[in-house]
This record gives C-alpha cells, sequence and structure tokens, in this order.
C-alpha cells in the first residue's frame, strides 16, 4: 500500500522570502508564485526545477459502451483514437510537439488486440470492461492490478528523470463511469455528475442519467475507493488512481487533466488525503460535473479555456504555466542583486 | 494615418469546417479552437502559422510620479527596471526565457540617460512626461510623435519575420495614467478606474483616486483619442497605441497584456475600432479597472491568473496557448485521414 505524507511546511517562510525578493510587488505574478511555492515545497528545495515535463494518457473500453447506450461515438473509437496518439494525429501529440513534452501511452483494457509499438504501454487487465448495469465492472483483484500497473509505469517514467506528470484518458463511456464515481465520493446526486461528455443532445444526456441511476439503483454508492473503482470502472480510471499517488509517493509534481481524471484522482483522496498536496489542478473543463469535482476538493483550476477533450489536453495547457513558475523563481533578480529600489512605504 | 480595415470573414466557414474534421468532438477544443479561427482570418489562411513571437515592452516616466504622489515605488524605479531588462533580471526576461519569445524594449520616455545597449530601442521623446495636475503630459506634436515611433519599431519587427507580437510597459505611475484614459474613454467614473497600480494602500488608493478627479476638473475627459493621450499621457501609453495600430494594419496577430496596455488599445480603438479584429485578449489583470475596460470592448480574456505586474508578462503567458491553437489547426490529423469514426447520431 503508497503511502502519501502531507507536505512539510518548513521551507514556506522561505520559500516566500525567496518570492518577495524578486523585482515586482509583492503577488504580482498571481498564481504563478502560488505554483512555485508548491513546487518547491513538493521538491523541498528553494530552487524547484521541472525535469522531463511528461503526459501519460491511459486508455481502456468500457462494457456499457459495447451496449453504445451513453456516448454517440461507437467503442471502436477508443482503439482508433490510441492508433491516431500513436502515429502522432490526436489533439495530444499536436500539443505535447509543440510544447516539447513528452508523450506515454497505455492500454489499460482496450477492446482491441495491438501489435507491440515503441509508444504504447501494454498495461492491458482485459478487452474492457464488464457493463455495470448486469455485474461490476471488474473484478476486486483486476482493480488492484490495474492501480499497480499505473504505479509501475510511473515509477519507470521517474527513473528516467521525469519530476512532474500530466495525466489524460482516452476511453468511449469514460465520462459515464467518472460521474458514477463522482456520486460515490461526493455523495451528490448523478443527475449533478453527469454531462454531455463527448457530446451529447440533451435527450441522451437524459438517457445517460437514467441508466446511471439504474446501475446505482442496482449496486449502491460504495463508500470504499476500490470497491467504488471495481464496481464502475474503467480500467484507465483505476490505473490513473494508482499513477497519482505513486507519483505523489515520488514527490513528483501531479498535474490533474478534466473530470475524468479528477474523478481517479477523488478515489486517490479517498485513499490517502494527503495525495492533493502534490496536484496542480490545470484547467476547468466545460464537462458539467467538473467544476463541482473541484469545488468538493476545495482546488482552485489555473486554467479555463472552455476545453472539453481529455488526453491530458488541459493538463498538457497547464505544464508552461508551471515552467513558467519555476522559471521566474530561478532566473528573476532581487531587488538586491539589480539595485532596484523597493517600496518607500 | 493608419488605416485598419475589418477582418474579411470569407475564409470563416472553411477554417471551421476544417476545424471540425479533426480528430476531437466538435468545439472541444474550447477557446483554442475560436483562436485558430482568428489566426486563420487574420493571416487569410486555412493554415495560419506564428512567426517569431515577440514581447514589445515600452518604458516612460510620468510627471506626476516624480512628486511621489500616486505609487509607493519612487519614480527612479522605471529606469532601474530598464537596467533589468537589458541584464536579462525581470519577470518578463524569464519568461521569454522559459517560452522562447523574443523581447524588445524601447525606451518612449524615461528620465534617465541611458548608454546605448543592442537590446534597447532609444525613442525617447523626453525625460518623463509633464504633470498633469498643473498642465498637460505632452504636446500634441509629441503624442503625434510617439505613436509614430511606436508604429516604427513594429515595421522593423515585422520586417524581420515577426508575426505575432504581445505588448508590455514599464513606467512608476503608468496607472494612474490608464485609470485617467479608461474615464476618457469608456466614460466611467474615476473611482471605478482606479485601482492599487504596483500595490498600493487603501488609503493610498483613495489618495490617487482625489488627484486623478483633481486633473479631470481641470483638464476635463477628451472625446478625441490623440487630445486625451497628450493630455494625461505616458509616451510609452502614446506609443503603445501607435504600435498596436501598425501591428493590426499588418495583419499581425496583437497580443494585449493588462490594464495600461488595454488603456493604450482603447485609445487605438477610439481611433480605428476595427483595431479589435486583431487583437488576442491575454489575460484578466488583477488590477481594478481591468475587467470594466474588457467589458467596455467586448472582449473576453484568455486567462485568469491573478497577476498584475505588467511588462507583457500576461501576454507572454498566453503565447503559448496561442502557438498551440495554431498547433492543432496544422499538425491534427482529421477523422478520414486518421480512420476514426466520426459520431453516430
Amino acid at each position: 500500500m503508497i503511502e502519501i505524507t502531507p507536505l512539510s511546511r518548513m521551507l514556506t517562510a522561505a520559500l516566500q522570502d525567496k518570492i518577495d525578493q524578486k523585482t515586482k510587488p509583492p503577488g504580482s505574478l498571481g498564481r504563478l508564485e502560488q505554483i512555485a511555492l508548491q513546487a518547491g515545497l513538493i521538491q523541498q528545495t528553494l530552487s524547484p526545477v521541472i525535469s522531463q515535463p511528461t503526459i501519460a494518457v491511459f486508455a481502456g473500453d468500457h462494457g456499457i459502451a459495447a451496449e453504445g447506450r451513453v456516448n454517440p461515438y461507437p467503442q471502436a473509437v477508443t482503439a482508433q483514437m490510441v492508433y491516431n496518439f500513436l502515429n502522432g494525429g490526436a489533439a495530444i501529440n499536436a500539443l505535447c510537439r509543440q510544447l516539447q513534452l513528452s508523450l506515454v501511452i497505455a492500454d489499460a483494457g482496450v477492446n482491441h488486440s495491438f501489435a507491440p509499438h515503441p509508444m504504447l504501454n501494454d498495461c492491458k487487465i482485459a478487452y474492457g470492461t464488464c457493463n455495470y448495469l448486469h455485474e461490476p465492472a471488474m473484478s476486486r483483484q483486476q482493480c488492484a492490478l490495474a492501480m499497480e500497473k499505473g504505479a509501475e509505469i510511473i515509477r519507470h517514467i521517474n527513473a528516467q528523470g521525469c519530476n512532474t506528470i500530466g495525466f489524460g484518458e482516452m476511453g468511449i463511456g469514460n465520462s459515464a463511469a467518472a460521474a458514477l464515481l463522482m456520486s460515490c465520493f461526493t455523495g451528490l446526486p448523478v443527475t449533478d455528475c453527469v454531462g454531455a461528455g463527448t457530446g451529447g443532445t440533451p435527450q441522451q444526456i437524459m438517457q445517460k442519467t437514467l441508466l446511471l441511476q439504474e446501475a446505482l439503483n442496482r449496486h449502491g454508492a460504495p463508500d470504499d475507493a476500490e470497491q467504488a473503482l471495481a464496481t464502475y470502472g474503467g480500467f484507465e480510471i483505476a490505473m490513473l488512481c494508482g499513477a497519482i499517488l505513486q507519483a505523489a509517493a515520488l514527490n513528483m509534481i501531479v498535474v490533474i487533466d478534466g473530470f475524468i481524471v479528477t474523478a481517479a484522482l477523488l478515489a486517490a483522496h479517498r485513499l490517502q488525503p494527503a495525495v492533493i498536496d502534490y496536484c496542480i489542478f490545470a484547467h476547468c473543463s466545460h464537462e458539467k460535473g467538473h467544476q463541482a469535482m473541484l469545488q468538493h476538493l476545495q482546488a482552485t483550476p489555473l486554467l479555463h479555456l472552455d476545453m472539453r477533450l481529455g488526453e491530458g489536453t488541459g493538463a498538457a495547457m497547464a505544464m508552461p504555466v508551471i515552467q513558467c513558475a519555476v522559471a521566474f523563481m530561478e532566473n528573476m533578480a532581487s531587488f538586491e542583486t539589480a539595485r532596484v529600489s523597493d517600496k518607500t512605504s
């Protein structure tokens, strides 16, 4: 079991003093100053650095999606999009190239057999989850295995020198699973948790809500994080949960993307509340439930770009903000070294 | 006189179609899609590019600041900060280095003689403006000269291959000038326009407001853009106004920073309303009046990072977002080329 200790606040005053000595009015870099402070606390240093920033995308399929009842896109799109990632054609590829971020793709449980590919991590638990309308999405053993495989990938990425990781996902039907997990962990009714996902019509959203209520009526809303993950899935969400916990345990900066990644964080947070200390919330997704999730976690997202794509695209967009926060800490002159007069009052 | 034509909307449908063919749910890249569309319209192409993105910072001194009555920092800080820019130690230097942006510094009218420096453009109109409590900040001739020098710098930057320019400023006292210009161009009372600037106390803000009301009582609120600029200054704001107009006239993407740069844009917009078509509003500054300025222009800022530093730091932070918008247009696969299924409905 991964244990995460709350951040030591020992360096807070020294970090704040360093920030305030920079040649700018105190507080005038806003959120960048907060991130610089958090990065210093996570790395326990007055000179935090961002090394090999990486986006890790976990893909999986969902039993309920095979029925075509929660998403306007067919289930086959999950595998098609994994190929798109491997071929460099997806949004996250374009953003990672532009922002010079590493990109790692993991097959957590796509309903397709992929040939080996240098960019693809084969972590497949099964060919998609079961349909939670009829039975639990996965067994407890599968859930534990998914979490461990997520952690393993992070240990590997970290060992190669990455200290800042953004998370993303792909899986037709996973906004439904995330909505169910949100309801389990926040206690909010499912109507507050269901949104358009990849873009359903109001009628489709209504149908999705009814189906998810049916699932909740059948299985209840487990309090236990692993039980909730096993009941509603998916493999990519359980894997994200394990990956997030491992990243925090390794003192990495954890960049949380949108609705589905935040659902995985809700599970991680239920298991280890201190995980939140290591998280930067990249953006507020346009997906309906995300804002309430963030409020539940008392989290303030960095960006509001009306994005709702997943794949870690929001996390990618936050990376330059985080890099700039660390850059000003490292590279700006102080009032003393630059011989700039401080306030007269 | 620079004339700016409203953007041709001829390519709108073709650009939107290209955006919608990308392998993502329609609209799911949010603001990035809007920026991609705007960039395509500005450059009149389906394949916009960002070339040599640059931040241009204009510095100037203000007669009223010499009295130490509107800012907690002494006037000497303007020149000290210009040296800090030239030495690479300011916030904007750290951000430009991190984001690989070019940085241009212009002395619009600092109260100091600088030795020649390869990074410093000498555009000095005078050693600071006059104090508008007693007389107009500058003559109409000085205002016209400042605008022309701003335009000249932009022509030079553009000729070297830059097509995307963010604007910044430095000048102790310039949030007071910007507040007066805001009052002139929006018609809002000065109390709605005055904020903390670099960080005054509530009492200092009250005193600043009273002084600015005194100035408005003396000179009125000129309707004419150049008259308002000449009355309240500063040189850097007039130069920014000319620079913004020239950049739009050259079909450059114009990235607007915070409170003071937006005040310059208000003047430019009064002269040439179509200038707004070429502008991307980088962020909403924490400075009190900025939000109302943006509302007046019906502008939606990209970022909300609680920054209020100036120097073009907000514009710099917006650059990666703009670059990513253009990158997805250029580099993402379409449903057809990636063989990804589109919606079934």
